[in-house]
């Protein structure tokens, strides 16, 4: 089997994931008050959905990059995608909890379930790649480049570390922990352009 | 027709109906209480979640399966294909029902929704694969082998069976049918999963 | 422009308007009493939602069949189909509305909204295809068969009289006038089955 | 990187976003009153969806003009289109606020908002486009024709202003407002349109 299939339906996830993140912002009843008010005052709701939006951005570039790199897909590597996009699927139930709770006494909460959620999501990404990359090459081109390969095991290993970090940084301080999550999207939106650049150049 | 189109309207629509089913787990008002506690609580949405996204996924690439078999597909084959995917795209609704209730009076209800609409995708996912397969092999590619076509057939009996009894155990145990659900997911990973490596090892 | 790239587009306005369709599903609050009697007093919703779903599908093989007849597409093509696009993506509302009120005494306007929003896909249906085959076959390919263009013109011509009648028969009876909707929806499966039998008999 | 993943992933977006504006309208509870004249009474809501969706399907075919033009993208390109399709991903939200509210004394808040949703989107638009040609036609294909090229930046480029000014008479005027964005998307239908015809006479 090749990846065509998968990219259709790993793309269809990844757009509607990301497309379904807006059904979390919500008015709240603000009874004879202001909307523009109120609009103001949900702005955790836009920060919330502008970082996962790009998170998962960010993924599907990276995914491709992946596949792009391999030659087939064997059914094992199919069922690790499966259950990666069930991560990516599942992150607008806790984009919404941190938007809702983030300034709260229950921030603390919401943080740590956005983390885990994450950290998860860039575990399952280091073991297809892991799976892809392990057993010789099972999966990859014949002529992937050893470099590029090794650039991306280096470049995609501090994902789950930088996570992992943000979420026990959660259970002590909601609003750093969320600050980190934006800083990790930011970084790797930068390190990307900016690399995207140097190699135009070179 | 080729079968190209079907595969991206159905791809759509496994996409959708999966990445729809985080949209039924919904943190319930919790007064004063913890966010912390109410997410633990909520631990059956997450399980259910996760048993039907992977269920969605097995049907994915078994239907994948079929269609690469193909060398056309018919104006029945096609509105089989409707009413096939009719029931993908209802999962969403029986899979909030069981998350909900499971641990309710109303469990069994809700077990055996979740049931009947598994043995309907089943059932349809049969005739489909018979109605390509009948008639000296309707829609089969010339190339097709003969044994694959028995395996696919054999692998893909049992299911009818399998919900089958959970939904009837759903009548008397509605945890006892939910954890027969998972299972039947976690079986079709792990025995595609090991098939799939012992083909590469012959 | 090919039409690939409004097949891609169409394709996921009919796959996700589908889908979203179960979302109108609801168990209302039924207090202290039993879920299994709420969900059968739900049957409307289930035959709502297996309507509309099929209906969906019928179009969007019709869509298929169109726009394999086609050798480009241009923008006037486009905005029609856009528009098109819209009242497909509308289904969802009106579905919701039938399958709430069909049995209420509000039922000839959700019968109403349901017939006014099909009567006019139908209308943007057919102006669509005239369009296509309008100044002399303006998008048709070259080897495009005649008989089978009058064929389709003929086919989807009634579309917008059966519409258009269910929807007058919802000002007076709105149970009577959901049942036409549902056997219009049989009517096209099954003439399209037989059809298609036909033809491979030929 | 050709532009094809990008086309799939874009493609997705824009049709989930244009297909899930239809969740925002909703009948309110309208007590032992009538649905009709309910249904009558969210005329604002039909309208909001039609702008929306005929503007979603509007940027949908510039972009597909502006890839058709490109032969590679680069990770920066895919990057601005990320924030890009974050802005398409968002209408939804204001569409909602601006059915909901044009017609009451918040209506300025939710033209405002629908406003600078689309400058916004339109600013992200022309940044893609000055990207892809900046660098001496860095994405550039290499037969790209320079009169349409300079043609697509003329004609992208009043979006922003229009938009612009439509938001800020929002500030003053909601309806005013809202008018100017349906005039908005009426003069880009009837103009591409017209000028398609014009092309195939020329």
């Amino acid at each position: 089997m090749t990846t065509t299939r998968l990219e259709t339906f790993a793309d269809g996830v990844f757009a509607i994931a990301a497309t379904l993140l807006v059904l979390a912002i919500e008015v709240p009843d603000f009874g004879g008050g202001s909307l523009a008010h109120e609009l103001v005052r949900l702005w955790p709701s836009y920060v919330a959905y502008a970082v996962s939006f790009a998170t998962i951005g960010i993924i599907w570039v990276n995914h491709h990059t992946v596949l792009g790199l391999l030659r087939k897909a064997d059914r094992t590597f199919l069922f690790i995608n499966v259950f990666f996009l069930l991560c990516i699927a599942f992150i607008p139930f806790p984009t919404k909890l941190l938007a809702t709770y983030v300034r709260s006494d229950n921030g603390q909460a919401a943080a740590v379930a956005y983390g885990l959620t994450l950290t998860l999501t860039a575990v399952l990404f280091t073991i297809m790649w892991r799976y892809a990359i392990g057993g010789g090459g099972r999966l990859l081109r014949v002529d992937a480049d050893r470099r590029e390969v090794d650039g991306i095991t280096r470049s995609y290993g501090p994902g789950i570390a930088m996570y992992a970090t943000a979420t026990v940084v959660g259970i002590f301080q909601a609003e750093v922990s969320a600050a980190l999550y934006a800083a990790i999207a930011l970084f790797y939106v930068l390190s990307s352009s900016l690399f995207g650049r140097e190699e135009a150049v070179a």
